[in-house]
């Protein structure tokens, strides 16, 4: 199978041969990470740049390695402190980045469809690094790539997210991802962190965590923005956690051979104990690794990698 | 002809031959923006430092591609957040990057003559990237390039730049640059933004657009830094549109063949409409890119490229 | 000899046989950074991250071209503006890193001990870059390649070192490290820059510049937390200037062949004055250049590279 699509804007338009494309590629770049020369000439002389409108260190270094591992010319720019400070828009930035005959553009916004908007705008491929509350395709699919890899396939698997669904482009992202592939998703959260219509996705909630990853295969928790806080969309870090958080007493109602995934930074405390973070049935690293060889794999799919 | 100069500080103290060489390497370098491979061996194991004390979008990452295109390792290094926090003084700073030998310095400051002070201290080749009010010659050289490659010529072009005249680097360099190479200029501003004795630098001023644009080839707006509103140097943004905004009415006093140029960041609806932004005539994504192959032929010059 | 440590922590728990196998190694490259191509292809495929938790230009910089001068790949992380922000652990940001498979990891933090915390939970090298006022111990390695550079030795010098030396990691580790070669080192600086105990350390503590200046071989100044002095760590800058700043006439109770160092950035006027800095008994520019060798031979022995 040929890839086909100018740019990875998120997965809800992907279909499965699509992401099963994506993470052989991926399967089958891990392997160069682990070299002593860590390096394949495959994009020598390509220019990527990173557009970051939010501040990252794990998904900017992690394209940026991949990048580089490629042999790719890597540009970063912390769009926060660039000209956008000037009022630039967003479009006149990025037209101006495609003029200078850049091959690829990974971008993160804090706006949903700001990658779409660029996409339609630029000859170069797009990866979405992040759009809002929108989708975080590459997080979905690295998290493919680790169910996948522990667990020997993802269809049929029962998967738990647990978190605040609502305002999650990682959940966003995973479920589109796990449900076109064959897995049962369920959700738990507080309510004003389950999004109304949430059922119309594919996936039943719940309002304990409990419910929600009974006899699960992959416990997914989310990242808490303990900023929220404030705003009352929960009572408390305290009671969010005496009520959401994965501990060693509620990992004992998944399958004993549960996998626990987490897309970082953890608030360790807060949505998930410390001991389950670190603990054997702990994916979180191997998430982290796999998040290379996707982001490998999409900058050599997306600069026409697998097309002769 | 030879490239003679260790540095490059501004337009006005080259003369046409030099201006001319400079456009020449660039065109011969702009193939390379388009090839498969988009690097040449040029400047490998060469290392290029871009020494920013002011935030760049566009002019550090133009300088960071023509880098890396050339096969230089690039350093960049943004002032504001370093050691000159601490105090250190700018010519230490820089001795201090002397001594780590690198082969070039790019430099941005907010100080006039910030470029010219490290030049005669430092060993090392240096690039003004724009000094406070006095210079950005790198700018006029990309809209020399791109008036020259559009027009087939400069000389005896009529050339309008409308906007604040006064405190902009970019009207500075073009002016200098353009009347060396033989074209008419006439600028436009509200009386503010026009310095006294404009007329010393072989210029017609005029306080309104329409008398300066008139017959012009090419239209050159320049940026409002719209900051200065609450300074009171103009009386407000839309007074500021209203009289000299670049639209589809006044534009049609210029020749009908005319270019409209921008330097960028733009502040669509102010000193330019969207229409002439984005319209036919409009150079302004062209000059982004002749702006990597300007600076690629600086590196190239500069760290003694054709001197054998 | 082989390298036989994991990490670079501090000087203290080095040996002179160890010490003296950086410097040597660090010799060996400096001719690199003066080569028409300044690049061995030593690290090439290898991936060194530089982790800043505290802003810095030399340093950083020095890394920098240190790693890109091996072919490294160079990953620069400026922690303050990542997601540390988001709360997440020193120990799960680094452990994200080493899922990423890099080869060494440069640490730079305000607290003393971070880079020992990471050396003992990951499985790549460490290089301390300056950890609290704890060790900074690639400044001090620079500085004793730069003595015995200019010395021929170090052993039986009298070395000076003058400043804050109680919250000094530059001090600590120049100490440690002067000490061991078997220099004899003397130090001042007001009370509340002196700790208690400092003659444990092996060396002689004066109230005064003069007394420990006597007969120098070696005269280290250090900077001034000028930040500091509203905390009425010591009464005002002038004040300080005039008791502890080394001038044209307190000099001369030095050896008539010393030469004065100082680790930057240089408070121009308080601790040193600008005859002194820039004169020639000065070897504060040396240093740098010395650093990036001194760099470039620790990524080299910790990757390896002397092992077969």
């Amino acid at each position: 199978m040929k890839w086909s699509r100018k740019d990875l804007l998120g997965i809800q338009e992907l279909d499965g041969d699509e992401i099963n494309l994506i993470l052989d590629t991926a399967e089958s770049f891990i392997e160069v990470s682990t070299r002593e020369i860590k390096k394949v000439p495959t994009l020598r002389g390509k220019t990527v740049i990173n557009l970051f409108y939010e501040a990252s260190t794990r998904t900017r270094t992690s394209f940026e390695i991949a990048g580089k591992r490629l042999s790719a010319d890597t540009i970063n720019i912390a769009a926060s402190t660039s000209s956008v400070v000037k009022g630039e828009t967003l479009i006149d930035t990025a037209k101006n980045l495609e003029a200078m005959n850049p091959d690829l553009i990974v971008i993160r916004h804090s706006a949903a469809g700001a990658p779409h908007l660029l996409a339609g705008r630029l000859r170069q491929p797009i990866i979405n690094a992040g759009d809002g509350a929108h989708e975080h395709p590459t997080q979905a699919l690295l998290d493919l790539m680790t169910i996948r890899a522990k667990k020997g396939r993802i269809e049929g698997l029962k998967v738990a997210i647990v978190g605040d669904i609502a305002h999650s482009r990682v959940a966003r992202s995973n479920i589109f991802a796990l449900t076109k592939m064959g897995a049962t998703v369920s959700v738990a959260g507080p309510a004003t962190m389950l999004p109304r219509d949430i059922e119309r996705l594919g996936v039943a909630a719940y309002s304990r965590i409990d419910a929600a990853i009974g006899d699960a295969d992959v416990v997914m928790m989310l990242r808490i923005q303990t900023e929220r806080e404030k705003h009352n969309i929960f009572p408390s870090l305290r009671e969010y956690a005496q009520r959401f958080s994965l501990n060693a007493r509620n990992i004992e109602l998944a399958r004993p051979d549960c996998i626990i995934m987490h897309p970082g930074p953890m608030n360790r405390g807060v949505e998930i104990s410390p001991d389950m973070a670190d603990g054997p049935r702990s994916v979180i690293l191997d998430q982290v690794t796999n998040g290379v060889a996707v982001r490998m794999a999409l900058l050599y799919l997306l600069t026409g990698g697998n097309e002769s």
